[in-house]
């Protein structure tokens, strides 16, 4: 079933995303797919050649072949995959490839790729710029997906709905800040995005052990007068020369074995598939057919069920929970790995590479589904009321409890709201005409006003200042990010 | 980036298996593909029909044409992948097509894809499918390697050498009882994966909700003097006929949220991923630089250096590990599902999908480079030899201490031994020698039996007894397989 | 804060099951807790005095001072603890001390404490014996809750009830049905329970590195005309004499690292947690404030919140599910010591203890909690039915699509179907009146026919025969396990 | 066995640390065991009520009395784990049990108890507290590492040693590097720490469903000109009076189902076992018996084996591994929390403890451990020069083919180079001497050249650069953060 399709070097039988319908068709597959990768190590091998060229180490023309002919589409990917059993990691390959292709071109420029260099280096570099171009991808679909959050916050600041705490009604709450409180997840893994790009993705440098030695051996045979005579001015030129090729950041020392930024990546991953996970449990949970308050965004043939034709599945929520389900795990599969023995581990180094990219492959595809039931998702204040109501006096049966106590004392307030509301319920006699028959309620409390403390809508407490202190929040995270 | 391959309807930019050398190009991928894995759900849906048509509820014909026109590569796999996320899963799809094509070739036949039916239905019966294959192929290699390791524990039986725990020299043992060691850890893979397929892996009938409603209610329109006027006969009836189509299980109950078959297969998977890795960090820690007692079998260009020309790696004990550190987690991802709500859940079912593939692509790698590595690993016996005598005697300091307690007691016994040790190693002289010359050791045992107490070589307790009984089990295995 | 109590040698500051409410008070913390896994620890070295004086290796009295002297209240176990960290495991200092305190009962006594072993053949064989001490407590609570869960199926085998799939309605199914599946569950992990105890739990005997040569120089010097000249009858007869002692298994061989018994066991404890969270995933969304359809258990005072006096929680429920959310990634942790290097690792075994232990408290807590919850859960048909009647038609359209296809056509069947049951939902009128409307569905079936098949609570499929064969299946299991 | 000591009301059978020795005994099992999680839930309460004091809500009295009242040890810690099963946490009876004494002390204070507020409004910041002394206790440890491994880089900065990669040699580093490469991991770790000290850990304040409704009511109730009329000043006001009490940060809004602290903090703690544990993972990899390069600080009694009386184990590594193996699972079932449905959920709350405090305590166990291991490492620079010299002059063969490459051409160069290697590794000739040989080399380079090139100890590249940037910035965070 395996095969290569005829006159294409195309592997058939991949994983085309079958399996993976959060992701599948998604902006993130194309920049985290094999070949993305592939070119992301292509082009850490030609900056590395820039690099050393802008440090007239390497021929600028050298430098200029290799860059030309780093184009993934010119090389054989399954073939490159299967080399890479050889020396268990596919830079060996890879190189191998791109010397011979780059000779082909221009014989002279051979001798300057890779130079100095060890597959680890160029495998790491690639990986952090891989991460690079897909955190923009899932940056911009939480950006989108915080707007239309915020926007359902702030349309339904004062929309009464039930709060729910252990499957139960408790209090009353409004539908603008359980959209806040979605909001805050999704910000709180912006800000931490955000932090990543500004110095959490480095390249990698280190040379065979991390001593640079390779790199410097060179550079003294190709420019006896530079700055590999000084290697302090040396390492510094040739990160920052090569981060800057790359827009990059520059590590303090190479990081072969002290693997943060990839635990750090992980980490982000890991948490902003949970804010989205929470948002989509949330979406599910209010669009059960008995609760009925939001419902996803219709679209033509979305949600369809092959056996019941009657049915519109919440599939955008449920999406975005596989992700959230399977991301953690991934991530501390990556985080695990910080445990490399040695100056490269023999097993630890190679176990983070699937992770990480299915990482990547699940938050992107969860962020651009977030984005779209965010922008799109139906809301029914009417039917939040409605099963406010269904717990009728009891969901306030808290607040009556504090207004009563100072008159009643605080147990006997208690145990009067507690047997009122359940009379309530009972009977269907409002709340407020059976408290008004005790009369040291009476003497104290106006019927209005009775009525008015067993008003479920009227008991949000400070809902509404704490979504406009979220709102102001995203304002702020907004402005700084100029999204 | 992404594209398909014009005129193919090939997805180019997949997993070609470049980050994921472990597997790349072993026999497990072409039977856990995407390409694989949509045959699968073609083979239950034809194996439905043909059940049914078994049972007088669909037309053989139509069975047939169902069946001639299952066929994966007909079918736009990447499309269907983006057709998925409609639905939150494949089938959903995969139906659709297979009743056009079903159409174009017999109209009639049409109306009989996928009858009674439900998406869950064809997915697991589909996974089971792919698990029946993919175990099939990781047995046959967990069998080869078996044999090897017996090989090599029966020719090393008595070769010594040292027995290591938390890192240091502990007392002698013999390669022999290591590799009988691994060798259980693989029969106990072993007998777990038979025990799966005895039974273990279930098709799934349960149409929309579990009751099997839809099956039974056409069955009723198709046969009426039918088994549908007796579900309990009919449910017999319709699990045996859909599982022998498929050579699969029959179930007791739908388990569309009873997820115990899934959860054993990972489990199973997880030990083997876990014995496979314990064989390659032994592998890895015997043939590091300063160890030398074992060395990867050679093979041309394999284990090169991008930078080190003369550098040989353990790679497949590598490519081994990088599996055993991926699959636990991944297993565990899988077995968290069993906390599935309702009769179906909303994203529990949908992350299950990818890690058990990649459970199965990752063990199935594992288990052939496994192969490789046992048929050829190279044992060198004198360096074993040399190494342990580098802690010379005070590795049988713990069978001298034993010998000499009854003659000076237990507390001198220990004294004189550490004594005598640490002279022997400062000063060189044998450790027999030193111990004669205590008057009271010199006069229990002759210079001859005290150096043959001080030999590691003869120290090796019941090692070669051990040996015996791991081979033993492994004969009593593989007369039970037959393999 | 940390303290002993003073003149009780107790620490005060310990875990006493505050943040663990699952198993706090539960039975399972007796044979869980320090002191249990002392007390195996001490029962394991006085077992094997015990077998080795059944084979003449030790005097008998000597096994009975060790056997008396063997009782963890004797012991300091704050001092034991911190002991632990001058080895890294605690057995050294619980050697040293049960010596010293045979040697103060019996001098000639001590010699024979620990003979010929080693640390992890004492602790190995103590996580054992707790394991099967452990795993009796959870599976008597178990087989209460299959028990439990069958009266449940039984009782309700054809009560309608609404099936839900991706949180909506899907088709009908019956409560009983629901029951059988949960009950299935239960059924799967008490077999793996029962198979573990039938060969899974192995005494631990090697020695120092694994080849059982202390032993065997004790057996040589305490009775040298013993089975020790044969390794192979000594080896056999010490497995034997030992394990019988213990109550536990024989094993192949010394699995200091094969650690498949600890696999299987945090294997089989995984799936248990996973079923028994399933279980309390349906018991709360079926008791969410708008479903209502069961309820937990009422006990005074259970179940209430600090601030809502009205709320009941489902806190059983939520109890199984903080351990079901927890055992999975634990056991996984035990599944990831399987790759131990060398002859006893360096940390990979360190890290078995407290992640299995963990396992063992939070499954027996949730099984206990989960006998609490199935006996006494609250079942309302009433409410069963309303809801079931609040999607009316459309969840009898699958049924109806399929009934009237025959007669309309495939396509024109659903869209008939499709239309009346919105036009019934929308106005009232009953979806068979509204089909009857139609000429060729009236010439086809009576009105009471149509009326028939739109009744939800007449559409349940086999789901009464599926019931009976997971009861069959309960009956069989209860008989071959005589519970 | 499990028992109250009599008259002390301590829970004898607990978790005393046997199972856990990598942290037995540390400073942090004082600040995270049940006691310190209740003296926090306490803490809690009573600076609630004291920042209630302040806004004039509640009688500056009746909050003294509470924060005399609230004392942990006046409490009965076992019969609240036990009451915790009542209402799934334990703070319902932590509540009525410091009511009770608070009213025995004052019955007009008791009033004011816990007043508005909610179970996780207490039981989230008591984590947060006992999260901010833990870290103070693991912060101080880790900058005792850290300055400790400075010490190590710089002594050693020019220290020539084997560099190892997937366990061979592969070229010379320096031991230095290898300290500051551990240096890299802990500084990391230090950084992010400080960065959740400043704002990570936030008080919780939300009331029942997180609108802060009875905080508001009891506000209106209680000072009817106060705050509350104005939600927006209330809240900043409330939130900031208990943060300052407590020393915790303000929370733009509540997070009790916004769980972005605990994800960041346990990610924080998956990191920092992770650098220590790529630490002690070194440790034992450069102490194995056959390289000799380290060794652990010796300690009487430390290290010893049960069996065998001449081992010294590497035991602080070992304690570290555990703990490094054990903390990202647990991590990221906290992570996985995240996904918490409605305003409180039914068990993912409740599964954040366990892990939570078990991270805490396994990192504070492993970095009072690594403080220890960094200060007394025993370095052997000269059997580090031995090891180097083992793979002879193949560890220079990148080198030299570098440097031959201009005279010889680049394939040229590294066939001479390797057949010389081979040839004086077999025939124990200088490798120069055999270069020398060859005309064209002679030519370029004299035999000191050659001699210098064939040099390990000469060809460690940038090492010393890197140590010194290292180095740097553990005095710039030093300085930073006063230490």
């Amino acid at each position: 079933m395996t095969a290569v399709v005829e006159g294409t070097g195309v592997f058939a039988d991949a994983d085309a995303g079958l399996l993976s319908p959060v992701r599948a068709g998604t902006p993130v597959e194309a920049v985290t797919g094999d070949t993305a990768w592939l070119q992301a190590m292509l082009d850490a091998e030609a900056a590395l050649a820039r690099a050393q060229a802008r440090m007239g180490l390497v021929p600028a023309a050298a430098a200029a072949v290799i860059t030309e002919t780093a184009r993934a589409e010119e090389f054989d990917l399954r073939a490159l995959a299967e080399a890479a059993r050889m020396a268990a990691n596919p830079v060996v390959g890879v190189v191998s490839a791109l010397t011979t292709a780059v000779a082909a071109a221009a014989p002279a420029a051979a001798d300057y790729v890779h130079r100095g260099s060890t597959s680890q280096d160029v495998l790491d570099t690639a990986t952090m710029l891989v991460a690079a171009r897909a955190l923009a991808v899932i940056t911009a679909d939480l950006e989108r997906t915080a707007d239309a959050l915020a926007e359902l916050a702030a349309a339904h600041r004062d929309t009464p709905a039930a709060g729910r705490t252990l499957t139960q009604h408790a209090v009353p709450t409004t539908f603008g800040l359980k959209a806040a409180n979605w909001l805050q997840g999704v910000l709180d893994a912006l800000e931490r995005l955000r932090g990543l790009e500004r110095g959490g993705l480095p390249v990698e440098l280190g040379g065979a052990a991390g001593t640079l030695a390779g790199y410097l051996e060179y550079a003294r045979i190709d420019a006896p007068e530079g700055a590999a005579g000084d290697p302090d001015r040396y390492v510094a030129e040739l990160f920052r020369a090569y981060a800057d090729e790359l827009g990059l950041a520059v590590p303090v020392a190479p990081w072969h074995t002290a693997r943060t930024p990839l635990a750090d990546l992980a980490g982000v991953l890991s948490l902003t598939a949970g804010v989205l996970g929470k948002f989509a449990v949330d979406v599910q949970s209010l669009s059960r057919t008995e609760v009925g308050e939001v419902a996803e965004p219709a679209a033509p043939g979305r949600g369809a069920s092959s056996a019941m034709p009657q049915k519109v599945n919440p599939v955008l929520a449920t999406l975005i929970r596989s992700a959230a389900a399977q991301v953690p795990l991934l991530a501390a599969g990556v985080a695990q790995q910080l445990v490399s023995e040695d100056e490269r581990p023999a097993g630890a180094w190679h176990a983070e590479w699937l992770p990480l990219r299915e990482c990547l492959r699940l938050v992107g595809g969860a962020a651009h589904t977030a984005a779209e039931l965010a922008a799109g998702l139906r809301v029914h204040p009417q039917r939040m009321l409605e099963n406010l109501r269904l717990t009728g006096p009891l969901i306030v049966a808290e607040r009556l409890a504090a207004v009563l106590a100072p008159v009643l004392g605080k147990a006997a307030a208690k145990a009067v709201v507690t047997r009122a509301s359940l009379a309530s319920v009972d009977g269907g006699r409002p709340l407020g005409e059976l408290l008004a028959e005790v009369p040291e309620i009476s003497a104290a409390f106006s019927r209005a006003e009775l009525d008015a403390f067993a008003d479920p809508a009227g008991y949000t407490g400070a809902a509404g200042a704490l979504v406009d202190r979220v709102l102001a929040r995203h304002r702020e995270l907004g402005r700084v990010g100029a999204w």
